[in-house]
Order: structure tokens, then sequence, then C-alpha cells
């Protein structure tokens, strides 16, 4: 044990499943985090809104109070876990003026207002952590801040919506369609009753945000992620894929671009086909899992649970006990530098393959036709395989190409929906991990 | 840019594969390292034992010294890759002793004299990293004296060996025997001429020993590491395995465990079955994954690299970064806090399913014989198959156990070897992840 220093005081914003969880840990492994950190951690007070709200756990009520400000300017160490913009953002502004370190599981918040809030902390020598906000569980914000910090990041791809995934997995495993999968994971307490944070790719692209500010130094604003949900993922889709050899997640995707000017970084979360023998392919159900590609460190990954109330409070625990240190010895802390300053660059400046499914005339020449087209258009064509539709006059191609880039695909996609031999694009999936 | 600070002198200790790349990446990556630490690292030499000896790297003959002991003086910042026990021990407490940060990539020097050296470390106010000395490239070190630093862990299951996951995996995909598939690994360079170490498990009990201590907070010599090698491991048993729906791999297992008076841990190296929907049965090639398990985090798996000169270099700089940093502006560091002290026990401690290999006289009672040993020591069994041997006279009888403890096993082997049904015992193989 180090030499006495004063017990740090530490507030809890929130009694939601993560917060109850986070409390019972600093209270049952009081002693143990002590020996850990060199001093004792004071659980001061939980913020709730309701006092007489029933709660599914064991926080002594005496802990209990309405009064956040008054709880956060009288703490040393500040867990928000209200989730949302407001007034989790004035709160935790309050926190760190008053000098306090935050910790937060806020995506949300972190990927909106991010810079704004890691300005204010520099400002007044406080830190932010955040490693709960992405992949609940999974340690990737601090091998991405600090493992890492020697390489050179090149892309990250991550499955950071357990929702997703499980929908995804459950489509896959039992052949459902979206809709039938969906009602499950809702049944399941997967999906919430209004799942369009998750299905939408809301949530997922907050993530990718914050990965791909990490992973490249810059400021990724939220609004400049592209962003497809997975609402148009079909059972067929799923079993098309699979036969070619695929698997269909959804993937946030932050990737260093080179540009004639120099370099950019493009982010974004889309439904992919990966390759069933990629790490990614393997992860089920509602499980995370985070890819790097560096250039030293070459091929990583990061696997574990996404969400719930046990895994996300052990992410916020770890960071309570970096940051308890830190108040105990000092030090450099955590500053995420946006010194590289990449540009944020549309989707079109990507280059991938991609697998186009259409329905079109089953009539001699078609196949030329639409070959042309790709050609036209510098898209180079991997295979066409094509089968039968449901009308006798139609037949679906299956188009893969090699890598192109997003913008010469796009003029494609345009010139094939005005082709009168096309009656439908079924769907444009982008295919990574190759 | 933070304010001026005078540059950070680092001081390389070796320059082979990893050394090389090291120091290219100081050289080539000055400007990005220097915006990421704050102020320039500097290179200020290399030492190597001959001067003239042919190098398969461009670091500036300048740089290179044979004077290490006169670098180590001249340095805040020691990189030890020289590997072994002497002369690294020697030059890594000089570099301790007059202040100065080491970091090393020697998992044979940190298991086998990690508590002295932290000891001196703590002493002088210096440290210690070796997120190098633990698969590679992968980021675990740094997550388990973190990440899960608020958390309990209860489990560390690892490849942590490239050579031998390689060699089993060959076996498994191209059916070859041990020595064909050793002769191979050596003709693409990843079995040394003299693979005692890997396939010994020699390389991999340090490591066991180095994740043991830092997932339990405990003192683990290496000695105490139960120690089982591949080169037992047959075309046979990976085929007899795989039909039974299990990978064979060698891992190193750490684990708590429950004792009468309290709780012990134990740590362990051996072929292990493993389910092939396990996440770690997907691990092929050269690479190298832990899987962890801890109380409030579940499941997390951290897969990559495991060797290689640029992939090690990469966990290199990783804590070069923090270290430049905390020279920089001060801070706890990592020491490593031994408080559980939590006593390793023998691996007759552990409970766990085994599958047993016989070769039996092919007579009738033999199978009722063969069950009540295993009934008598109270080892449940839950499946027998048999199949027949080359003689005639002979049959192959596969059993697989419930759980059941370490030393009811060795009594049951022992009993068998006497058993006068019992013509051999081919196998006995601890089956985990179930």
């Amino acid at each position: 044990m180090q030499a006495a220093y004063r017990p740090i005081r530490v507030a809890l914003l929130g009694a939601g499943s993560v917060g109850s969880q986070v409390a019972r840990l600093l209270i049952e492994n009081a002693d143990e985090l002590a020996s850990r950190v060199g001093t004792q951690l004071e659980l001061t007070g939980v913020a709730v809104r309701n006092l007489d709200s029933k709660r599914d756990s064991d926080i002594p009520k005496e802990l209990l109070t309405t009064d956040a400000e008054g709880l956060i300017l009288s703490s040393d160490i500040v867990i928000e876990l209200i989730g949302g913009i407001e007034p989790a953002k004035t709160w935790v502004k309050l926190a760190l003026s008053s000098g306090s370190d935050v910790i937060t599981a806020n995506k949300a918040l972190v990927a909106a207002h991010g810079p704004e809030l890691f300005d204010l902390a520099e400002q007044l020598g406080a830190q932010l952590y955040f490693e709960a906000a992405v992949a609940g569980a999974i340690p990737i914000i601090r091998p991405l801040r600090e493992s890492l910090a020697g390489d050179r990041v090149d892309r990250v791809m991550g499955i950071v919506n357990g929702t997703t995934n499980f929908i995804l997995d459950r489509m896959e495993s039992t052949g459902a369609d979206f809709d039938d999968a969906l009602a499950e994971a809702q049944e399941l307490g997967y999906a919430e009753a209004d799942p369009t944070a998750d299905i939408e790719g809301f949530d997922a692209a907050s993530k990718a945000a914050i990965l791909a500010s990490l992973a490249f130094h810059s400021e990724v604003p939220v609004e400049k992620v592209y962003r497809e949900g997975i609402t148009k993922v079909t059972a067929l889709t799923i079993e098309t894929a699979r036969e070619a050899g695929y698997a269909v997640k959804l993937l946030a995707i932050c990737e260093r671009i080179q540009t004639e000017s120099g370099e950019g970084l493009v982010a974004r979360v889309h439904p992919t086909l990966i390759p069933l023998e990629h790490p990614l392919a393997a992860v089920r159900g509602a499980y995370n899992a985070v890819f790097v590609e560096a250039e030293s460190a070459g091929q990583l990954m990061f696997y574990g649970a996404g969400a719930g109330g046990a895994e996300t409070a052990s992410a916020i625990l770890g960071d309570l006990v970096s940051a308890a240190k830190r108040h105990v010895a000092g030090g450099p802390g955590l500053a995420d530098s946006v010194h590289a300053n990449l540009e944020v660059l549309p989707i079109q400046s990507i280059t991938t393959r991609f697998q186009i499914t259409l329905q079109v005339r089953d009539l001699p020449g078609v196949l030329a036709s639409i070959a042309s087209v790709f050609a036209k258009h510098e898209v180079s064509v991997e295979t066409v395989s094509q089968s039968a539709a449901n009308a006798k006059t139609s037949a679906i191609l299956t188009v893969m190409t090699h890598a192109a880039s997003e913008a010469d695909l796009e003029s494609v996609v345009s010139e094939l929906e005005s082709n009168s031999a096309v009656q439908n694009i079924n769907s444009v999936i982008r295919v990574e991990g190759i």
C-alpha cells in the first residue's frame, strides 16, 4: 500500500442497469479497489430523477439524491451514465469546469460534442474517459489511445452494435426475415421498443466517429459519417451472400484514404459482405468486435460483450481506477490529440468491391448490355451469376466487381436504373476484408 | 503542441529484427512521435556486440556502439531487445538503477526475474514496460494492467506461441505428422533450428507466468507453471479430436482456484482440446490470441500477430510513447501490484474434463473393467467410443470424462497403466472452453 492519501470522492449520475452495477462493484469491492488505487474510492452519491422510482439494485437509499449539481460540485470524479445529450452535456461540462475528471459511457455525447468537451478538459487539467462508450466491455479505446500510439493505423472495422449483429445472425442461422428477427430481438431485450437508433445505424455511426477520431488523431463530426442501416437486408440477401462465401455484417469502417492533395479519412456504417473465414464473420449473437489494421502491428482484433450492465460497468471501473491513480500520483492522462487533422472525406472517395443484385428481363443481349454499363464507368466485373427469378421473363443477376471507386459505382447504378432491361436493383452491398 | 521540453534520449540494446524495426520507426516517424509525446524522441545509440556484423537494416552506422553501459548511463529510456537472461538482466538493472525507464520484449527475463526488477524499479521511481513480451503486437498487458483494473479476472487462456500454433494448424489442415509439420515450420522460418523452447512449451510457460501474475496480482515463478509440450501430439490425436468436434491447441491457462483455505491460482501450458466453435479454435497459422474471462466484463478475446519484427516493434513503440509522456508530465506509471498474493497451486488442484485414448484387448468384459477404474476414483464418464485398432485383438477406446479433478484423473491413469486389459495409454488431453 502507498502512503495515506485522502479518499477520492466518486459521484454517479444515473442508476440504470449500468449505474446499479457500478455502485454495487464500488461497494462490494471497496477494499480490492483501494489496494489497486492506493486509497479509498468513496461513492458519495447517486443522482437520480426520482427518488421513489423502482430500481433493480441495492443502492443504499441514503446515497440517492435529486441534486445532481450539488453532488457534482462535491466530487473528484464524476461518472455520467444518464445517456443522451441533455442534461448529460451540461453536467459533464459542470464537472470538468469544477476540475473533476469525468467518466462516461455516452457515445452520443462523445460523438456529437467530443472536441468541445476535450478542449474544456484540457484547459482545466481534467480528464474525460470513455472506454465504455464504444463496444462495452471490450478494451478498444485504451489500445487505440496508448498501445498503438507509436504505430500508424490504416483501418478500423468494427461490429459495434450488438442489436443489429444479433438480428443479422438470427436471419442467417434461422432464415428469418428482418421483421421477424427484429421482433425476436425485442422480445429478448436485445432491441428497444423503438429500434431506430440501432437498426438505422445511428448508434454505430456515433461509435464510428469516436473510433475514427482516435485512430487517425483527427476531428470526425458524426454528421460526416456515411450511414446506412440494415432494414433493407432481406433473407435472400443473406442467403445469396452465404452461397458466395460471405457473411452480412453491419460494420463501422474507418479508413485512411490517399488523395491527390495528401491524406484524408472516411468513416462509414453500412451492411457489408465479409468472407466467412474472416475473424469478424465468426462474431455471433450480440457480441461486438473491432478489427484494426496498423502499419507495423498488422491485423489485430478485440472481441467481447458490447453491452450489458455488468460488462459496461467493468469498462467504467477500469477508467475509474486509471482516473483515481492519476489523482493520487498526477501524470499525463489521456489527451486526445487531433494533431493529424485529416479531412473527413465523403464516401465517394473510397475504393472497394461491390456485389450488385439485379432483376433483369430474360432476353438475349441483356447480359452484354449490363456488362457494357459497368465497362463504360471503368468498373471491372469479377463474376456474374444468373439465376431464375419468379416470373418466367425475368432473371436475377448477381455481379461481383473488382475494386472500384464508390463514385464510379454510383454512376453505374444510376445508369442501370434507367436501363430498359433492368426491372429492379435488388441490392448494392460493399464487400470488405478480402 | 505542448510547451518545449528537452528531447528524450532513447537507447536501443540490440539490432536484430525487432531492434532494426524500432530504429527505423523512431527515425522515419520522428515528427509524428514528437507530436504524440510533446517532445522529440532522440535515438542516442544502438548497442551491438560487433560493429561489423552484417545487418538487414539501415541503422545509421554512427549510432552503433559496443559500449552498452556507457549508452545506458546517458539515456532516459532504454529499450532492451537482446533477449535471454544475461547480459540483459545486468543491463536492465543498470538502467533502472540510473533512473531510466526500461522497455523490454524479453519474456524469459520478465518471467524469471520480474519481481526483483519491479521492486528495483519501484524503489527508484523508474518504470518497466513489457507489452511486447507476451503475444507480440497484441495489446494484452495494458488491458490486464489497466482496462480490467476494476474487474476480477477468473481465467486467462492464450495461444501465446506462434510456432506451435502453426505446427498444430498444419497438422490439422494437411494431416501431416508432428515431425513433418515441424520441418515445414523450420523451412518457413516459423521455428528455430533448435525448436526446444517452443515445442516443449518453455516459451509459453514464461508468458503464462507473466499473464498469471498480472491477472491475479500475485507473484508467479515460472518454475511453478505446469508445462507439457506438443511433441506427443500425433496426426491421429488431431483427427480423433476433430471428429469429436474439437481443435487441439497449445494453451497457456491461468485460473483462479477456490480451495478450502481460500483462493489460489494455477498456471499451466499443455495441448488442449477446445470446441471448434470456440473463438480460440479459429486462430490459425502463427497468430496468437488471448481469451479472458472476467467477473463483470464476461468473455473477451485479443487477437493478432504474436511475433515478427515490425509487429513487436509496434508494441515497443506503444510502450515508448507511454514512457516518454510520463517523462514529460510525470504520473503514476504502471506499478505491478502483487497485493492479492495468491498461492500458486500445483496442477493437481484443477478440475477439468479429460479425453483419454486407450488401446485395450478386445475381449468381453474389458469395457466394464475400464469403466470401474474411472468409477472407483470418482471420475464420471460422459462418453466412450470404441474403434478397431490395427491388430485384430485390440480396440481403441476414447473416453470423455465429465469435470474431474486432475488428482483423481492421475489416480485413474496410474491404475489403468497396471490394468492387464490395457495395452497402451495413447493420450490424455485436457478439454477446455465448454
